[in-house]
């Protein structure tokens, strides 16, 4: 059986696995991210030391990129904050390196395809992945193919109303300030409070705030995309109280203004967990190498 | 040469057509939207009138409404704030008048597929067709279908920031006050500023506030869709000095975060009016009908 290789590329940590899918994953590693060259590095040896030869891997990378086979920076991080992660060339030394075909997206979109494959978005068509970490990152699909357009889609930067009588934590986006990610990403929690969104208790405050700004970016997505599902994933959402919250929230602000049965009376079927857990990017980043051996 | 007919169901008027593209009108004629039956009936009178046979009519509508097929609502405006229309039959009213396939979208999507076929869309597969008039819808097409997924985009009830002290104004949306709609579409700018927009100024400062509005609803379009242009038509585009102050708006509030040059350096050829004028609509409808019929 062939064996392919799949890169979680996250601002924090790489992920690194062999396999098929979710049901054969025959190696994993996982390490921090550190400088490009030895992170890098270190991916490639763990794929050297398989025994089994690889048909492509699929990389699920943290950006913004470049997803663009034409493009003569493909395969590139680009304008990224990460300190010396800037037009970093991520797909082109692997593919160097191990000499395979090397397929490469967001991380969120590599999400949204393995959810698609394996997860909790099998048979819809038009659906978005997010993540609410570290970042706030959002891919997905439209009309059955992962969203690209001009470049890829970047959820986490949408601006939304920030009351600063009641909040006046100014948002820590780098670019932006308060857009959704400086204001409900997880840096962003810990600044707010104090503490890390993990010791917060259930019941502080601090849920309701999060809920809040969360729905106002579904809310927009919403509108924009019109997704028949959304999936919530990152480490923040590891919080399973936010999700009624959440979903109470965004069926607040709509207002009935979307008269479909599917928000009005089964958003506990819409706005979802991963159904690949903490997997979904990995897995992603294998299933888009399966896209390119293809 | 086959004929088909066009409708473009408005809030405000309904524009009926007969033909095959642009270069080929036959006929023509608006008249202003009142009950549905008023203005259903003449509508089909129009299309009575016509000497050849119509192999197909598209109906490009107001909404929100239904436009799945396979749902027993199909062709219905469902919970318009428009009085008189929710739960309207406009396409079956239309079909089983005069016989002939009936498609339907909603006027933005519809306006996108002539767009595509006809105008400032050509050769593009993700896209954003804009209307700023009486309302502000969007819809568009992303990986070179129209977008649908869960219903249609409603890209005008996007939440935007909204600093109450700069703008005491609270928005006139009747589901959601200052979401971008309630800001600024057309009634919006005439009930803060007292007078409507085609008697305001070039150089009042309404136009600024309208662009920082606008350029915020494109804003949230580009992270969420990321559409390779975005055209924007109706009444309030009319005034052509809004498009340079919404170009530079959204290179501010982006502020070099997408590093592409259509948006960098070329964003005269990416914010754009409608290559059909005001007949994106009607001729788009045109386009569904052509559709239907294959």
């Amino acid at each position: 059986m062939p064996s392919f290789g799949g890169i979680e590329a996250g601002g924090t940590k790489f992920v690194c696995a062999v396999g098929t899918g979710p049901d054969d994953l025959r190696a994993e590693v996982r390490f921090p991210t550190t400088t490009p060259e030895e992170t890098i590095g270190r991916a490639i040896e763990f794929f050297r030391q398989q025994t089994e030869p690889l048909k492509a891997i699929g990389i699920a990378s943290f950006g913004p990129l470049d997803p663009n086979p034409a493009s003569p920076t493909f395969g590139y991080i680009t304008t990224t904050p990460k300190p010396g992660w800037s037009h970093t060339d991520l797909a082109g030394a692997i593919r160097r390196a191990l000499g395979v075909p090397v397929a490469f997206d967001t991380d969120v979109n590599a999400a949204a395809l393995g959810e698609h494959r394996w997860g909790a978005a099998q048979g819809l068509d038009t659906f978005i992945y997010l993540t609410i970490g570290t970042g706030i990152g959002g891919g997905g699909m439209a009309n059955g193919r992962l969203i690209h357009g001009l470049m890829h889609p970047e959820m986490g930067h949408v601006r939304i109303p920030h009351d600063r009588g009641l909040d006046p934590f100014p948002g820590s986006c780098p670019y932006h300030g308060d857009c959704l990610e400086g204001l409900a990403a997880g840096p962003a929690l810990e600044a707010r409070w104090g503490q890390p969104g993990e010791e917060l208790p259930a019941d502080h405050p601090a849920w309701l705030l999060e809920a809040h700004y969360l729905a106002l970016g579904l809310v927009n997505f919403i509108c924009v995309l019109s997704p028949q599902r959304i999936i919530m994933g990152g480490g923040v959402m590891q919080r399973r109280h936010l999700f009624p919250l959440v979903r109470r929230k965004v069926q607040e602000l709509l207002n009935e203004y979307l008269p479909v049965p599917t928000i009005m009376e089964q958003i506990d079927d819409y706005i979802v967990p991963p159904g690949l857990g903490d997997r979904s990017g990995v897995l992603g980043a294998i299933a888009l190498a399966q896209q390119a051996a293809r």
